[in-house]
């Protein structure tokens, strides 16, 4: 298995040590031969990202799932996207630990990764993972980010379903809400329905939801109380309707081809990011930023049209479906 | 003013109004020969980037600011930096209100800029504002972000010293440290200083620095009361401390080649990142995304190499005087 051909024949052989060792292949920048041999092989998970605010009770959320999915007997992989901060591996620790139950289950597997950097944003090893995951025969993948930085938006371009999880009473959901979550929700999680402000949540969202031109999916509004197990049921039944609708309308192509163009992008722009590093400290002191762009960019054969609004662009899709973003 | 040399003209003859004509020309992707007549202009501002969770009261402290530094007979360069989000706007107008006072007053220049994007991330055309008021003559250059996504840590790349403003009691000091905010400090300001857990979050502060280790600058630690502008003067001394520490260790040099390395980065990915969307946009629904990525590549003469962990390298240097991150 120290061999990639070996490790490709025991992931093929369904051995969860080959899924371990691809996944870190990959979080070490090996993966790419691991991705093009199993690609063919995915596509057939649900997959499903969480994020929300930190303290929502996302990792209570997710063990409430993933019991729901094993008890219909649907093989289940997880990842825990954290960030690369020295200050949250304590944090994060306790966090895990309600997922422990699932530790001793042959058929959910659980794989934490890190963010990149501490800008937050997934890093490309994580879609790998999704993939491995999705190929390996997984039937739902779970993605979960601890709901911090950029990897909150980012989640909406790695699953086909996304839920945002709020708690009531935590005074921050319009804040959180700002920096543009509202918009990649396919489902609201108002989580600890229990308590007293959980109506008047539910309100808020509801209120914010008509200000937005929904073209097509309206994201679906789920109450749970995760440590009891409450309304985890209907959350599963509003990922279910919520992919069903995806096949039904063929949004799951249109979804899925611009998963494609987001990895694509990162990965090529990665890979031209480590190479103008060193280009870039080449540079003299004496430039303007616009000229040693130029400078930059010549070297790959691209002349003039250097402008500071060229990667609004490429951002502005993250959600087809909200009209006017 | 509405041909180039005539805004130039203007710009140099310093009316305002060729100021503002000039920001927008860069927000509108236009101003890259505005940035190279007037870049031998730049770098004698004190640049000072504000940032920290929304309802810490940036507004007020940015105002108390500017009315102390306009008592020393100092010109001020304002950039407030809102999220395009469809919702903060109306929150942020409310905010903005506290600037007004200084509208009138013609040595404070107050603008707006617009985030990349949702994801938040300052645009490129932010920091062509930050060189237009340096090159235009400001003393002081403030650049508030509302502390929501990636323009929080970004802004420690476009200004010489960094406010971190924090409030007692809310509850979420450190999970928005998590996300790298703190170690983008070189002034922590505790606002609201009033509040019963005013001493608890300084603690709280004290304790967090005392996990980093620092290597040079270790960041100030300042109490204020914005709304009665107490404490101001403090935080004013702090800055000059930072600034004259930057320029006597010659870390500002350091600072400003790496801000400048950031730029153009920016600006030569921005740029690549819009022409490679054509060609993802051409690729056939065969491919797995590391085939696709060597084919979009393979037209910049890149050949091999793609690897999800290109990008990492490039964002680990945000800090440099904080050592292990």
């Amino acid at each position: 298995m120290d061999d990639p051909a070996g490790l490709l024949t025991a992931f093929r052989a369904g051995e969860p040590r080959a899924l371990a060792r691809a996944i870190s292949r990959c979080e070490s920048g090996r993966g790419a031969d691991l991705i093009r041999a199993l690609y063919p092989l995915t596509g057939r998970a649900l997959t499903v990202g969480l994020t929300g605010p930190p303290g929502v009770g996302k990792s209570t959320l997710s063990g409430a799932l993933i019991a729901h999915v094993r008890a219909q007997g649907k093989t289940v992989g997880v990842i825990s996207v954290d960030p690369s901060s020295p200050f949250s591996h304590g944090a994060l620790l306790g966090d895990r630990i309600r997922l422990l139950e699932h530790f001793t289950d042959p058929d959910v597997f659980i794989r934490s990764m890190a963010s990149r950097g501490h800008l937050g944003g997934l890093s490309g090893a994580t879609a790998d993972a999704v993939s491995l995951m999705d190929a390996f025969g997984k039937d739902v993948v779970l993605i979960e980010t601890v709901g911090v930085g950029q990897s909150e938006i980012e989640i909406a371009e790695v699953a086909d379903t996304t839920l945002v999880a709020l708690q009531p009473g935590s005074g921050d959901s319009v804040q959180v809400l700002k920096a543009g979550v509202l918009e990649i929700a396919d489902v609201f999680v108002v989580n600890k329905s229990d308590h007293p402000m959980a109506l008047q949540l539910q309100r808020e969202i509801r209120s914010m939801m008509e200000m937005l031109n929904y073209d097509g999916w309206v994201p679906a509004l789920v109450s749970t109380q995760a440590v009891e197990g409450k309304g985890v049921d209907k959350l599963w039944d509003a990922i279910v309707a919520h992919d069903a609708w995806l096949r039904e309308t063929g949004a799951l192509h249109a979804k899925r081809r611009s998963a494609f163009a987001h990895r694509v992008r990162q990965l090529a722009l990665g890979t031209l990011e480590g190479r103008i590093e060193d280009a870039i400290a080449q540079l003299g002191d004496d430039l303007d930023p616009y000229a040693a762009a130029e400078i930059v960019l010549a070297e790959y054969g691209v002349r003039g049209g250097v402008s500071a609004l060229g990667n609004v662009r490429a951002h502005g899709d993250v959600r087809a479906h909200v009209k006017g973003l």
